[in-house]
This record gives C-alpha cells, sequence and structure tokens, in this order.
C-alpha cells in the first residue's frame, strides 16, 4: 500500500480531545490513533482502552517524540500549549492545536518565531468555525464580489450555560476569540482596535460575572464589527454571523433552520426547532471537516486552515479586549508586522 | 357632504357577526352601522347598546327592508340564507353573506339566478382569503406569468379544535369549502372532479368524527389540487398554500413567519413563533380588507371579489365532496352551464 | 347620532401627508378629513380635488384654527413643526405630528412645556414602530415577565436607497431617532450615552456620506443597545429588533417572513422572498393602525402612543449622537428632568 | 492492529459508483477501496489509478468472489443487481446495494428468500433518506411518542430536471421509489394501496412524460401519504416531508433553511437561499452516514438500515404504483407474507 495512514496521538482526554479521539477512529479516512497522553494517567488509559491498538502514554511531550506518530492533536489546558507545540516544531510533526494558540501574545508570537525558523508549516489552529459549511460559504460568496466590498459584520455568540468558574475575562479570551478569528477570517485583515462592554449583567449567571458582553472591532480596512457574547444566555448555543456588504448581505447560522414542528402546550400552540443544546452538537460537522482537512493536508506534507500567525493574532486581539473590559474604553491592537516575522515564510 | 357613508345593517349577531359589527364600527371608512338583527332579541339588543346610535331589529327580513340602511352583512346561520339573500335582492340592497352562500347547490343556483334576472350585481360571497395579502399575493403572482402554467396546488387546512357537533360532513361543507374557492380563483377555472378520503381518524376528536380527511380535486384544465383538512388537530390555526407551476413554487401562509422567540424549557432550548389561535387572529386583516373593499365597491354601485356563482359552485363542489366522503370514490362535480344561467350578466 | 366623526385636517402634502390624507379617507373608522394646507397651494388644492368635499387651505395656522377641524395631522418640513404645534396647543386640537417632534432639543422641550401648562394632552409623536404588530408584539412578550430582565436590544435599520441631499447627520436625526424611540420603548426607560461610529463608507451612495453607521446606546438601568442604520443599502427596507432578555430572545421584523416563492434564473434555483422596498410597505399596517389609535383616542377626549416628551428625549438623544458621529467619542444626553418639567401632569 | 479495516469493492463506476469510491477513500474511517468494477473497463481503470493501491476489475462478479474483497457497493444498472446481490450472498460478502433492488418484485422476493435461507443477514438497501440527520429525527421525535399516533405524512419530491429518457414509469420506479421507503420507514407498516395520479403535464420537459405526479397510498395502519413528484420542476432539488400526528407535525427538509442572503436585482430587493441543485448536494451528508454506517456495522458483523425485505416491498409498491398511473384507479399491493418469506430470520 503506497499511502499510509497518519497515525495520530491526542494531547489531553478532557471533553475536547475524548472527542476528537473518537472522531480519528469513526468519522475519519487516513488515520489511525495511535496514541493518547494526560498527566491523569487514569483517565488516558482508559480512553485508549476503549479502542483497539491505542497506547496510553503518560507524558504528552513523550507521545510527541514517540516514532510511531506523525501528527498531534494538541488539547490540552492553554497554558502547556505552548511547550507542547514547540515540541512538535522540535520533531516536525504536524499539529492541530486547540484554540487559544497560547495564554499571552508574547508565547504565541514565539510560537510563530520558532514555526517560521524552522522553515516548514506544520501548526494548524483549531478555529473550527472556518470549516463549518456555513460560515465557509458566506466566505465563499462574500469573496465572490457580487455583493461588492464589505462593510460590517454582526456576530451573535451564545451558550446556555458556562461554569461558575467561567468569569468575565474568559469571555474575551475563551469565547469572543472565536469572532475574533471569524472577523479576520472574513475580512481578510488584521483588527486594529477593540472596545469590550459590559451593561447590567444577567441575574441568571455566577455573582460578579459581566455577562453578556458586546464588543466592536475595527478593522484595518474601515469595516466595523459587532458581537454580542452571552455565555449564560439558558436557551442553547446560537451562534450566528451576518456580513453587511455594499449590494447585499449574507447570514450564516440563523435560528430558523432544519426540522422543525408544531407542538402545542397549555398556553397555545407553536412551530420552531431546537437550539443546539451546545457547541459539540452546532459544530458536529465543522469538527469532523476541520479534522478531515487537516489529517488529508499533513498525508500532503501541507498545512491548511488557520496558522499559528492566526492563533498569534487572535490572542494579541484578545489581550486587548481584556483590558478594554477593565477601563470600558477602545483599545488598540498590538501586533507584530507580519512580514518581518514571517520572512520568507510568510504565507 | 357629497359622498354618503354606507349605512350598514348585519344579519346574525353570533361570533362573526358580532366581529363584523365591531369592525364597520372601528375599523371601516365610509360605512356606518346602522341596525342589527336576530331572531335572539336580547343578545341583539345588547350589541347593539354596546355602539352609539345602532338599531336592534328582531326580525331580519325588516331589517332588509328597512329604509335607513343601504346594504346587509348576512352572518346568520347557512340555513336562512336563500331568504335573507332574496330580500337583498328584491330590495336591491348590497349584500356580503358569509360562506356558505346556502345549504345545497339548487338553493344557491336560485340566488345566481335571481341576481342574473335583476341585471344587477348585488352579493358578494364570505371567502375572505381572496382578501387575505398572502393569498392575494400568490394569486397575483402565478398570474403574473413568470412562473408559467399552474399545475398543482397544496392546500392545508388545521383548525385547533371544533365542537363535538362538528361532523364528517361538516369538514367537507364548512372547512374544505374555503379550499375549493381557494382552487377555483388560484386557477382560475371550475373543479370537475372531487375525492375526499379518510384515513384512520385522530384519537382527539369526538367519536365517529372522520378527520383528518385529505382530497383531491381536478380542474377543468388538468390541474391537480390536494388539500389537507384537519380541524382537531391541537396546536392552532394553520392555513397555508403551495402552487407549483412550471418554473417555480409560491407559498402563502407558510408558518414560519412573523416575531419569533428563543426560550428554554426543561427539554431544552427552542426558537420558534405561535401558531394563530382561531381564524379571527389568522385572517384579522382579511375580513378588514375584504370588508373595507365592499364598502367601496357598494358605493360606487359595484361588486368585487366572489360573487353568488362562486358560491354556488363552491357548494356544488361540496355536495359531491360529500358524497365522495361516504364512498370513497371520485365523483363528478354536477355544475349548471355559466354562460346560460348568467347570461349578459356573466361577469 | 351622538358621536360625531373627528374632523381632520392634514398640513403637508408631501408623499407622508399626502399618504396620511388618503389614509384618513380610504382606511379609518371615525374620521373626515376635511381640510388639507401647504404652502405650495397648487399641490395641496390637487390634493383636496381628489377627495370629495375636501378643502384646500394655503396658510397651515389657518387650518388649524379652522373651527371645522378637530384634530390636525402634521406632516410639514421638521423646521416648522414647533409653531404648527403650538398653534394646535393654543386651539386645543389633537395633534399627530410626523417625526421630528422639532430640529433641536430645546425647541422640543419648550413644547412639551407648553402642552404641559395647558394642562391637556393634546399631541402625539409619529413614532409608528410602536404601532406594528411585530414591535407591539415583542414589547408585550418582555413585559410579560417570562423572559427575565431585558439586557440587551439589537436593531438593524436599512434603506434601499435615499436622495443624495441626506447627509450623514440626516442619518442619526432622520433615521436613527427611529432607534432612539425603539429602545425607549422598550426598555421604558431614558438612553443616558450614546456612541455613533462610522467605518468606511459604502461606495454606492453619495460622495462623502457616512454610511452605514453604526451605533451604541446606554440605558439608564444598564442596558445596551446596538443599531446598525444604513440607508443605501441597494436592497430594500429592513428593519429588524432583536431583544435579548435573561431567559430568552425575542425577534420582531425578520426577514424571512410571509410569502415566499422558489425560482430559476441562468446561476441555479432560489427559495426566498421579496425585502419591502420601502417604509410604506413595510410598515403600512403600523400607520393604519396609529391613525385609527389616534381617532379613537381622540374622540375619547385621551392621548396615546409616544407622547410630546417621547419626541422631545429621541430629538436629545439625536443630537448627542450628532455630536459623537463628528468626534467618535461616547456622548453623554443631556436631558430635563422630567418630573419639574411635567408637574402634576406628568404621565 | 487488531481490528482490521474493511476492504472494499464498488461494482459500476458511473456518478453514483464514483461518488461512493471517492467516499471510501476520503471521508470514511475503518474502510479501504481495495477494487473498482465495470464492463466499462477503460472507465474503470481510470477511477482505479485515480487513487492508490486501487485494482480494476473487469468482470464484477469476479470482484465479488475476490478473497480481498470484505464488502460490495453495488452501483451498477438495476437489472444486473439480482446475480451481483447473490453473488455476494454466496460469497457472504456484505453488500450495499443501491435502489432499486432489482427491477420487478419477483426477482426482488428471490434475493429475499435467498439472504433468508442463508440464514445470515447481509444485504442493506440504499435508501440513504433514512441517514439524513432530518429524516431520521423527524423519525425520532414521532417515535418519542409526544405527538401521538401518525396519522398523515406529505412528500414532496422535486428534481431540477432529468433527461428525456427518464420516462412516466421510470418517475414512479426511481423516484416516488423513495417515498415508499420513507413512508413505510416513518409508519412502520407496509403500504396496502397505491394510487399515482397525473394531471396536465408540464410544458418543460419532455414530450409524453407525466410530470408532475401526485400519488396517495394507504399504510396497513390506516395512515394517508400523499407524495408530489416533479422531475422536471427547473428549480432543483427539493426534498420535503411533513408528518402530521395527533399532537402535533414535524417537518423535514423544508426549503428555508441555511445560509440566506439579501440581494437586489433591477426587479427589486430579495430575501432567501439556493435550492440545492441536486440530490448529492442536498444528501451529501446522508451519503457519508450511509456508507459509515454501513462500515461499522459490516466490521461487526451486522447489517443496519433498509434490508433486503425492504428493497422488496418497495419495489412491490412501485409495481403497483406503475399500474395505477396506466389506469388512474387505486392498486392494491400485492406482497408475499413477510413471516412465512424470513421465517426464523425476520428482523
Amino acid at each position: 500500500m503506497s499511502v499510509q495512514d497518519l497515525r495520530i496521538g491526542v494531547i489531553g482526554v478532557g471533553m475536547m480531545g475524548a472527542d476528537h479521539a473518537e472522531r480519528v477512529v469513526n468519522r475519519v479516512a487516513g488515520a489511525r490513533l495511535v496514541a493518547v497522553a494526560d498527566p491523569d494517567t487514569a483517565r488516558a488509559d482508559q480512553l485508549a482502552a476503549s479502542f483497539d491498538g491505542v497506547r496510553s502514554i503518560g507524558d504528552p511531550l513523550a507521545l510527541v517524540a514517540d516514532p510511531e506518530v506523525d501528527a498531534v492533536i494538541i488539547a490540552s489546558p492553554g497554558f502547556v500549549h505552548e511547550e507542547q507545540v514547540l515540541a512538535c516544531l522540535e520533531h516536525g510533526k504536524y499539529a492541530l492545536c486547540e484554540k487559544p494558540l497560547t495564554m499571552d501574545s508574547e508565547s504565541s508570537l514565539r510560537l510563530v518565531e520558532a514555526e517560521a525558523k524552522g522553515g516548514r508549516p506544520l501548526v494548524q489552529v483549531g478555529f473550527m468555525r472556518r470549516f463549518d459549511p456555513e460560515y465557509a460559504q458566506l466566505k465563499a460568496m462574500l469573496d465572490s464580489g457580487q455583493f461588492g466590498r464589505t462593510l460590517l459584520l454582526h456576530n451573535t455568540h451564545r451558550n446556555a450555560t458556562v461554569p461558575d468558574t467561567f468569569r468575565s475575562e474568559m469571555i474575551v479570551r475563551d469565547s469572543l476569540v472565536h469572532e475574533v478569528d471569524v472577523a479576520r477570517f472574513v475580512f481578510g485583515e488584521e483588527i486594529v482596535e477593540i472596545t469590550v462592554l459590559a451593561g447590567t449583567p444577567t441575574g441568571v449567571a455566577a455573582e460578579g460575572v459581566l455577562d453578556p458582553q458586546v464588543s466592536l472591532f475595527r478593522m484595518a480596512g474601515g469595516g466595523l464589527v459587532t458581537s454580542e457574547v452571552f455565555v449564560n444566555c439558558r436557551v442553547g448555543y446560537e451562534v450566528r454571523c451576518e456580513a453587511v456588504a455594499e449590494r447585499g448581505t449574507v447570514v450564516a447560522g440563523q435560528n430558523s433552520t432544519g426540522i422543525y414542528s408544531t407542538v402545542a402546550d397549555e398556553r397555545g400552540g407553536y412551530w420552531g426547532g431546537q437550539v443546539p443544546p451546545d457547541f459539540r452538537v452546532r459544530f458536529a460537522r465543522a469538527y469532523d471537516l476541520e479534522v478531515q482537512a487537516w489529517v488529508d493536508a499533513s498525508r500532503r506534507g501541507e498545512v491548511v486552515g488557520p496558522t499559528s500567525w492566526d492563533g498569534y493574532a487572535a490572542t494579541a486581539v484578545c489581550t486587548a479586549g481584556m483590558e478594554s473590559l477593565a477601563t470600558g474604553l477602545p483599545v488598540k491592537v498590538d501586533l507584530a508586522d507580519r512580514a518581518t516575522v514571517l520572512g520568507g515564510a510568510a504565507r
């Protein structure tokens, strides 16, 4: 057999990592799960045992170094991403790193520089929305030129609920970061300024958490982006994006999709459908397509999808956003010069 | 003042009649409610007293004859329509007669003939859907020619619930009659054959009532029409029409309209909106437009909207439909020759 | 007849005034159009002649003073509103004044004070959206308490096109003013701060006009409101409002409403419907309901709907908004103390 | 490695077979495409060469017999299905056979009997709609019991266009067959009677083809099913199903789904989205899920999804349907006794 399956290791066996492991085994072509690694070895052992022929490795860095592993999915907590991605770069392994790339923009920039120095692209960041068929189609429609120049973007990002440990700043760094990537993806430009505002918070969330938040981005080319992030909205996972261009608009993620029913309760009769309960349901297809595309590209020796630069830029915008949330004022985004950093490796 | 308001009398003070009386007083221009009549004089007195300057007249035929009454809304039970419409013809009063025109096609035909003999159109039948903005637009779009020839029509007609006295045949005569008129209106042709079928009835209705029913019309020009009528659907009042033409389709009354919300209950989060509880809500605007158009036409000395012939033809189709419901077989519609009946008065 | 029709005069015979005149004649119960007035007497004569028994009066103030006129619809340009409304107050005539109430907040405040001094409410301002069935239902649903506290409001306001004379500031004063009123209506609170931002303008509009604009309101109670106003969007008139509350959301004006069709062109097959071409189509029903409610209330000796205070407050917010548009910074709204101004007349 | 990939051969390299081959290679986990077979060996060679390590085998029956092939996808024309499925049964190979199972009910029944005799289920028929997430969810919602008993089903099945060789009977056998399977799937019952009616045909299709067609099924339990099949509708591929139950309805495949846009052309502004151009787009996900489920089941030694009995029953209904199309009358479905045929193998 001339083309070998890509042998994959997964670091981190929490919800996201276990999900990816199951995806590789059950729904991805051309790949083989060979190892999982987690400091919580009991949990890693248990996950490995649920599949055939998958090893559990205690040390994530050992997994990266393992000669039987061709490529690594990094689904560990963000604060250990830096060393794990660096290890991948060192061993020449393809890495699909969940967002955020790292916890602050300095460390993210170091990764970009390390990869550029290696001269060979190896890192993809897990901004899965780019693989969602609706977001991809929105982008394609705007890029077709039929709508003229894109002027505005309105994002809605709602979660039914989050743990009490999910604090105000995390709404920027872990939730809004997706809208940051979407804005950069749709406009194909950097964000130069961000304002994050909070009004009276919902009473149906942990005390002291500023939720919902409304933010405004200014794009390098003059476009404006509004985003609502509301992580305790109680209803479900609603993620929507409306692009406004000179000659029309495009909407992805409108709720009124898919199957619907009519039913009656004691108050009357209703038509409608279910709001997805969480991101795994809403973006199930996007995750499948993301991992398949990553596997396919890795086997061809390429990287597609969001790069380490995208990961770095998103982190830089969120850093500015967290500052704005504290002050209520617009904050300029501090971003390295791309051409300088990437040099000949600029993609 | 050169143009006088149209002085209107309403016969029948049940739900429909009271509704029309209130409409004339509160939402119609160029008209004045002057009298109401009902054998139940107490109820008529009460309704009259709720307005200024409205008389209660015991005898409906006296109302018709009253010199202060220019035009009559007939909202009495169907079995007294014949004599009341005849009285209007005799006294030269404009009549807006609720459907059905009469209870059988012979008596309806007699009214058509009497009006034709008088040489002056005076009767409009209360098929209000023709005045619903969506049905009117559907008709206009199909008539524009852009879709080519209309081939099929699919109707849905659901009521939340009906009284236990509403039996299987009434589903044809009082409910399906609207789809009969819609089919004739949209195609601009007569119905030549009707089949009415019942499957296993819902268990959530009166014992022995064949509900829902599915019917099929063949149009004179070869078009086919399917209709579901389900009068105990529990959910609400859903009335929808999909026209299928050679180069596209047009849908009126789709549920997913208007305001909607997202909410959560113990089972999850939902998006959607309310199904109208009954026909008065769903067709509120259609009734207003119907009565306003009737008032305007009457003041100009004209009749617009469904005519006595439309009322007769609908009754003839329903008569055949009730026969089909009993036998399960297609039944040809027995219709007089229009040109012969209407003679020079054919409109 | 114990209750007389309300005798109405219309000032201003431009598009809006002619529309209202036609509405009073053809679709409103209990009212009679008796006079129209416009400095352009030829145009006023022409409009008057198109109806029976309607006089054309050259001087708008003479119309107000005319003893045959009970109530006045003011549809003249904004800069003459002050003296016309004052004349109504002086002669004790009910006035329905199109927005804006006046061109600046000082003059609006003078009207509020004059009316309060008269001790009798006479003025309604033409914020018709409050009468749109969807906006009214949105308000009612939020007020029902089932959704908890309202936290955010997102408005969309798009016109297909405007004349080249419609400049950047007018987008605030003449367009955004509707969102200002909607925000005050939905929250039942004043707006305390406004930011109006413009990005790169569309290339498909008059040179130098800052269009689209994105604005942010802070409500007195801590709610946040975003509004997009885009008056050269090319597509049509789209007006939408999404309220976000603690336990759900409510959306009014979603595009995907009403009749729709499927058709094919050379690029493929599409489903969808028409975006209303302009506000007269979109808010036809709202205008009818607004004027009918005003007539009904006037006949009862009351004022319902938006008051002169609502007109003043909206003007004050827009004044701050135009300042913000120039500076790009948040501007506090300078508003008189309501209780002081209205005194015992506070409603 | 303890679990081997399923080694798959594909028979027939037309549009459907090539599609399946590409699917197995690129989007299915746990499978390996090893061979393709087609009498048109040049075309088979070309397809094989586009993948790594795939052989082209001239004789389909040789492919079935090949020891390196574990399972076979049969995408050849219907008239050779019988011998190819029989070969699979003989060699104990799992088969996913595209619909129709065979061209007439006698031969389909022979396959059911042969498989039953073998005592081991091996055959799945390619009714992919059962794997479409919306159809699957509709089924699950109805089966949950919350809606009460299912009473009616309304199907819509439209293709933009078909080749001129696609004649009236093929609309029943190749198109309506999907609605036949959907009705049996949703109700979990056999169809006992079918009527297929044609009205005036569209003028935008091949001369003499009776298109569109409206059909009516009576289910064994008394339910009624209407289906529109219109294979030259010009617009696109619209497949929809509305189930009507005692306490509500469920709709799958409603057009108004997914991404949408607003745009203007010379006639006005529109909102809406694209109708899928063909079944490969509309059911892309369903085909992926179907083949993945078949691979997974085959590796476990099971058959899931539509069985040979389902294929036989659908053929029997379509045979009756073609007779009805010719006569215009209801035709009873002639079906073998399931328990007798399947004996102990009844699933």
